[in-house]
């Protein structure tokens, strides 16, 4: 079954919005078991409508087409559609009264351009819309299912959970559809890739790989399709069980999963605290263990001590270490780390020191260069990351990734 | 000049991501002359690709294309343009430099997969990636000019800037343009609309405006395109002085500026330093003051006191200000924030508590409420700000940018 979404709008072509209809629309019809092959974005324009139109007719199963249903003259969707498919317009009384009503709760008159809304195609199945004026039109034409939907995202999107999705399900035999994501943090595409090798070559034909670097990250996305769900699920499980096995030290999660909330439960369920001393992040890790609800149940909170001074006087790192060793030593972050563990009276502390540039590389310690601690009752210990980017962000964003996995696996091993 | 956008992915397809690289390329593309008539996105599918590229050979007059180069096998892209093009895979050594430089600055071998990156087609002018290892390629067949870059958005955005728009100027002859932003925080979007009608209904029609709004920010984006570039810069650098002088308050910069760099330039400027004491933020604040290079110039660091515990015992905030007002109160943010400058022994303090959501509110303070201070030498001053928003990041987002235009103005007076 085989899907192109087609979105309509100069806005999308001039690039002042992101065309989220598109994503959106691709993720749910990815769900329920259709493979969107094509996504086009074409402007208000009478000849592209109609050419992409004619291109689709009979080749794809499916096409959504959303935008230019409005009733001002730049939106030419409906009319080109009408004269796709030969329609004659015909007045519907039950748009026109969901018109008349959404008019009304606003307190405004029924203009002309309001009654035009409700001149629907003589040859569609209309789809209303319940929270605002343009109604959705299904059509068929050899074979082709089209439907067109407004632009407007959440117009959009309660018209196709409300009515479309069972539409579709009903009209399309749908098969099942899995999707998984293995999130995983620590290794680099290619060298992952190269770990991997072997089991994505045994991979079956129903399961389809995508890598999705983001700085720091990878996901691992699986998308599963076949008609026996049961047999899928299980195949699924299968190989997911048989990369944790082989590459268990990178796998922080699944699926919906966040770094920072994975590492925040296992806080919660072992009864632990957390503080931290964060010099070239800035508060970038506070910044992402508060983006979890509830992290004031096991974070305290940290001291951002971006110069000497501040980890001499207020985490009490001794002057001698930072002499000796220099700000972005083990020695620096690990007494940094036990430095607020202490202030903060704690369970865990982390900690980190790194120079995320562009200036103040040395050979010896090159941009990028990062040392990060974690400390508890037990134990200290600390590692150094050469992330070796030119860029300062990316630089503080993997730092803040790698001292929460360093994090992680501290508490795992408890 | 037309241009199409082609941006491949099976992340794309399946909605996993939302294709920011398509809406980025459309308005630089737009900005400098180029009609975008069609945005096309497919899967990591050798058939559609070739399929995609001869349908627009020799009808528009660019395609960009985006995504599929990197060295995993799920990568076709390249595959594919070596075969539409007839290209024969050469090593290029100025780009295995690059890879080579890429992986040892990360402290990691060379492997087969990234060696391979340096293979590119022997008829292509190759377009340096100076923060990634898949390099561009230009292609040219029966009039259209074919780029492909990669399809991680800042290694594609870096390629744009630094080569292509230079490349494309060039060949293309293109006419001249002017593009301004004006950056204001503050003030929201209809707000902002209702101030500037009357401005931007006389705007001449070689200047066109838009409005790009972020959480917490506008940008007005002035895009002026004449053949006569002397007159086009003094008619906008006349819109902009009349703009400045109708909402003096609200603009914090223009062009490239960010929040965080004209508060330190501010700072730097005045020869003052900076503490922090972020309560719902988490370091929000810290981690923007940091992303300048050379902040460590006047930014001492700050204390995430994410707990009343930390607000009493490391800030000095009385239990009897907490028992009486609550953590979300000016008498709590003022004593934060006198606390952490003193503690720090800063020029300027900001000190920042709310409610960023979901749970937590009241009737009396919502979700969304936040206090934020400033304090110096001088005086403290506070103020209450609701952002009535139900979105947890959203929330964080906005009260740092709030904290840190609340410091901006406190340092404007002096």
């Amino acid at each position: 079954l085989k899907a192109v979404i087609v979105t309509i709008g100069d806005e999308i072509l001039t690039g002042h919005i992101v065309d989220t209809n598109a994503a959106w629309l691709a993720a749910r019809l990815s769900e329920i078991g259709f493979e969107v092959i094509k996504k086009i974005s074409i402007g208000d324009d009478r000849e592209a409508i109609m050419a992409t139109l004619k291109e689709m007719t009979g080749v794809t199963s499916l096409v959504l087409i959303t935008g230019g249903l409005g009733p001002t003259p730049d939106d030419v969707t409906r009319k080109a559609l009408f004269d796709f498919f030969e329609s004659t317009p015909v007045e519907d009384p039950a748009v026109l009264r969901q018109v008349q009503s959404f008019m009304e709760k606003r307190g405004r008159p029924l203009t002309d351009l309001n009654r035009k809304q409700a001149l629907v195609a003589h040859n569609c199945k209309v789809i209303p819309n319940n929270i605002g004026t343009a109604p959705g039109m299904w059509f068929e034409k050899r074979g082709t299912i089209f439907v067109a939907m407004p632009g407007v995202p959440f117009e959009m999107q309660e018209m196709f959970n409300s009515y479309l999705q069972g539409m579709l399900k009903e009209h399309f035999a749908l098969p099942s559809f899995i999707v998984r994501q293995v999130l995983l943090t620590g290794i680099g595409e290619s060298f992952l890739a190269e770990e991997i090798k072997q089991w994505e070559k045994n991979l079956p034909p129903s399961i389809h790989l995508s890598y999705l670097p983001s700085p720091g990250m990878i996901t691992l996305r699986l998308t599963a399709r076949d008609e026996n769900r049961d047999a899928l699920e299980q195949e699924v499980e299968s190989q997911l069980r048989k990369l944790q096995t082989l590459i268990p030290s990178y796998i922080y999660g699944y699926d919906n999963d966040t770094l920072e909330a994975v590492v925040g439960r296992m806080l919660w369920e072992h009864g632990k605290t957390l503080s931290l001393a964060e010099s070239c992040t800035g508060g970038a890790i506070g910044r992402m263990i508060v983006n979890v609800p509830g992290a004031s149940r096991y974070f305290k909170g940290g001291v951002i001590a971006y110069s000497n001074e501040i980890k001499i006087n207020v985490l009490g790192v001794p002057e001698s270490v930072l002499g000796n060793f220099g700000a972005v030593s083990r020695e620096t972050v690990c007494a940094m780390a036990e430095g607020v563990r202490k202030l903060f009276d704690t369970d865990y502390a982390v900690a980190v020191s790194g120079i995320a540039g562009p200036e103040g590389g040395t050979e010896e310690k090159p941009v990028g260069t990062v040392w990060i601690a974690v400390t508890s009752k037990e134990e200290t210990t600390a590692e150094k990351f050469s992330f070796g980017d030119d860029d300062r962000q990316r630089n503080i964003t993997k730092s803040a990734i790698a001292a929460l996995n360093l994090l992680r696996k501290s508490i795992q091993i408890i």
